[in-house]
């Protein structure tokens, strides 16, 4: 871990990124509710909302729409990342190498590390290598933390998802993004057992404006860091409105009620 | 992907690629109808058709004929392939450098992925090496995106032709090769999932003329970008003849029965 | 094995290391009787303790805290680590590079090996690379000599033991971190068998003050060179008395009595 | 394929190679017949006969004795083998870099590829690196094209034989080395399938002088380039003679009756 | 393989290798019934008697103790080597590379190779590579062909101890370590296999001295060239003895009587 505070990836010691890998990792079924969502334009359109301190994007998206982004958008190069036609033993394949996400604009990276699974080994070697190449080119580091595999029977356990997030600190990540525990108190457990990496909340599935930024709430009030959120956003008719009030909650430390009047107004 | 309107691979932003790498992947047995079809030599006078954009062939092939041809016609270097001798979990092997490629005179790269594959992790980060090389030297990929394995029971479905589609853009190809879903709805489906990706079909088995040209009309209709073919061309006794019809229809945007009337002419 | 007197992870011939990477190998349940514990920052304050020869940490630790220590902390780069989340055949994953550690100012790399595990032929190819390398950078090289595995019934005999310190003389460590084999004699097997290697006896969890400083009197007497310590120190309320105690008996080869005598002091 | 024509590996067009690395691939029982073949010296002495354009053995063997030979024999480097002491699903190690093979004199490479083996797309790998880096030393490639494993219930039909030949054009080998399919036609067939590439027929066990010639010059008349012997020159009292006859069917497209006189003579 | 008789390994053509890496192989038990044999200093000394050429340890000892005896003892690095913690498939990792051999003062390298294993075909390939860089540090190259695995039923037979020495001839070994194959007329087959590779004698376990004397001669007359041993050295009172008897039949060509006697003197 080394300090992010003065890199794009973070705003007021804040994170909000924008995560749209979904295409590749669960496909087509993820832009059924809103089918615009399916076009990469409308996404980083989208991501030029203030809120948004970084879009993560595989390679292919990157290479194809992000040239007239990269003004108004903070890349973060999620570089690892599988397909879901393929059922095993957790695992992701790495799809792009540091060197040319820095070329292709890169402000960060990202990693998917399923700790617990079978392929746990395989993965933090290629995290190794990874990270290490990040520091040569000053690329703040984010780790997807998701326990998953053979040998878990809970993976929204406080305890297995507090682990992640000390895996992610003794490993290297600049930020580890985690499940939501359910709990402020939980959130809590987690974040210390960071340390000095920053925690941030993952979005999952879509859940009711209140609902969401409740947790999200919860999850700032912890000391969570911000949030990496996909669904949450863009399957919304109104994306922005949601990032109104995100922006709230994240940044400003506004309360629910305020976020929600930002996102109606 | 990049765009590749102004490379050799495509004419008006459309592709035909001739795909000539059955010997290996299928054996003899391919070249039995048409049994001058088993001579390349054969087969490149066939590419020289103006409607060939570029010709698919392995790295043998190229190094034996492609000095006789490099002015009349475009090689696309095909790096990786398996016979069918052996017969287990569906990879394939690269058999040629992208390097290598480049010094055989390749306008253009071409690797099969069989997502949903337990070789797919594999087979992706095989890509990943691929695809950063051919960007190093300005050549175009084309992916022949083939979902199958142990965990597909039907690779025929629509949703499972667009995620392929869809994988092809994210994981970064410039054109992705694939089976016809069926329909022109359908196919307008997986186009739309592929974004700035090329999504091209492929030619299949050999069929009648009307009822290629038919598929391969109501592909274009849909967003296809084009063919890649085979079995269709070389199979037939005067392959000239389909490549008038293919030409019309892919590059002049004309009707099925002013196609035939080409063919016939 | 190369002379390590002159370093500094050794002062008089001895070394205590101060083990701290717990929450990657046992996660958050190793902090629990201490909560501060889980709080790097508290671990490093606690190695500024004269007694403290070296403090083991993994990457991610040594980015964040080190920094702020290098003035009165040595730094061991614990190049390997795995979590328990994944439960198989003993390994572990390398998750720091040699020239990396030195980058972040290392002063001597350790590495666990699990002779008798399946694993035993990959890990010790790993460590041949980085111990040569470590060589190239003249860092001092401390393995974790556990045996552990499918073809191991019992990992507490005494000539279990007294193999994997020969293990660690014969692959070249310069300090061989072992089990304490229970009993003096048994200790003075080991150490034997190590040759110019330095046996140092492995803290394991937490003890009474006095039967845990009994167990190291009676290695140092066996011709052991020192300890690797954490649970024992940082489950203590108090880990500076401790801390105490054991220089007296490592570096002043003292009496427990007086040991005991010195921590409560 | 690349013309190798003006190399030393072919004369007017044909190739006769003596294939020597039975030592390693039987062991020693293929040496009982005659005794003295066991020493290479007395093989080496053999290959000086004119009708000889190349010998092919192992690294070790070269090394040996190519010095006191290199005026008179020309190197076939053969690259890969392994000995069947190992009874596994068929897999031949590499055993010698091209770049050596060149250090040692070697004026060609040989690689065996088991078509058809769950070790197919390993070997193919390997067999693109060699060929790639022959391709820098300008050496040709002759390829062990022998279809075994678990997927080939009779690797002896022409259509077996055939897709070999037809893998090595694909796969980029100059030569192809094959089983000879049994007739003239099925030869014919074999040699069709190669294009450019060069089919030559393996010797396989002994047989008597007229059955073997009888079969050389069938494959010759097919369209066969050559020969590749060991067991039919050296387990036979007087290697000489039989190459004498070879020299005539090869070469001189003699009558198997002239042959025999030479033979005799 | 390279002729030898000019390096260090050789004198008059012949080879004493003292080997110590029991402690690695077999571990402590072998030191049993001579304690101080497990001192390394303990064998240095003996390794200076002028019979021996030279002695075979792993990395870590050579690093520990070769300093002081560089100017007595003539060092063989043995490259590979593995516990017997570990049970499973014959298998050795590679402890040491050649470079690093080169630079501790190696004279020569030394390599287990179980043919026959399900490992056979990677060992195999790391031996490729281990040989080479020997070339390039003009390094004697010593197997130790020991037959072992799964497909083995009986690794003393004559034929596969000579199959064994044919292998260590095929892949580029300098010397050939064997186990003894019972008889001097066996012991002519094995070593007529290896052609100019030397065959030497593996001393195996320990025996009075008349039985080993008798036939390390008998060995030796068939065209042996020499012995490894260690066992039958170091695990004796008085080592100095047994070594002036086998300088006496090695290098002196004495009888077994003349040898007894020098032992005794």
């Amino acid at each position: 871990m080394r300090p992010i505070d003065n890199t794009p990836l973070a705003r007021n010691g804040k994170v909000l990124i924008l995560a749209y890998d979904h295409g590749l990792e669960h496909g087509p079924v993820d832009f059924e509710a809103v089918p615009e969502s399916a076009d990469p334009e409308h996404v980083f359109e989208v991501a030029k909302h203030p809120a948004v301190t970084s879009l993560a994007v595989q390679k292919g998206i990157a290479e194809a729409y992000y040239p007239s982004y990269e003004d108004d958008v903070n890349l973060l190069a999620k570089l690892n990342g599988t397909s879901n036609l393929w059922m095993g033993e957790p695992d992701s394949s790495v799809n792009w190498s540091v060197e040319y996400a820095k070329e292709v604009g890169a402000d960060a990276v990202g990693f998917t590390l399923y700790g617990g699974s079978n392929n746990e080994i395989e993965m933090t070697e290629e995290f190794r290598e990874i990270q290490e190449q990040a520091r040569e080119h000053d690329l703040p580091v984010v780790m997807w933390a998701y326990p998953r595999g053979q040998g878990l029977k809970n993976d929204k356990k406080t305890e297995t998802i507090a682990y992640a997030a000390r895996q992610a600190l003794e490993l290297g990540a600049d930020v580890a993004k985690v499940k939501y525990p359910g709990s402020s108190e939980a959130m809590g457990e987690v974040a210390k057992m960071a340390g000095k990496t920053k925690v941030i909340m993952s979005g999952g599935s879509k859940r009711s404006d209140e609902q969401f930024l409740q947790e999200v709430k919860a999850a700032i009030d912890a000391g969570g860091k911000g949030l990496a959120v996909g669904r949450n956003v863009f399957q919304r008719e109104h994306p922005e409105r949601i990032l109104d009030a995100l922006e709230q909650i994240i940044f400003e430390e506004a309360s629910v009620d305020t976020a929600l009047a930002a996102a109606e107004s």
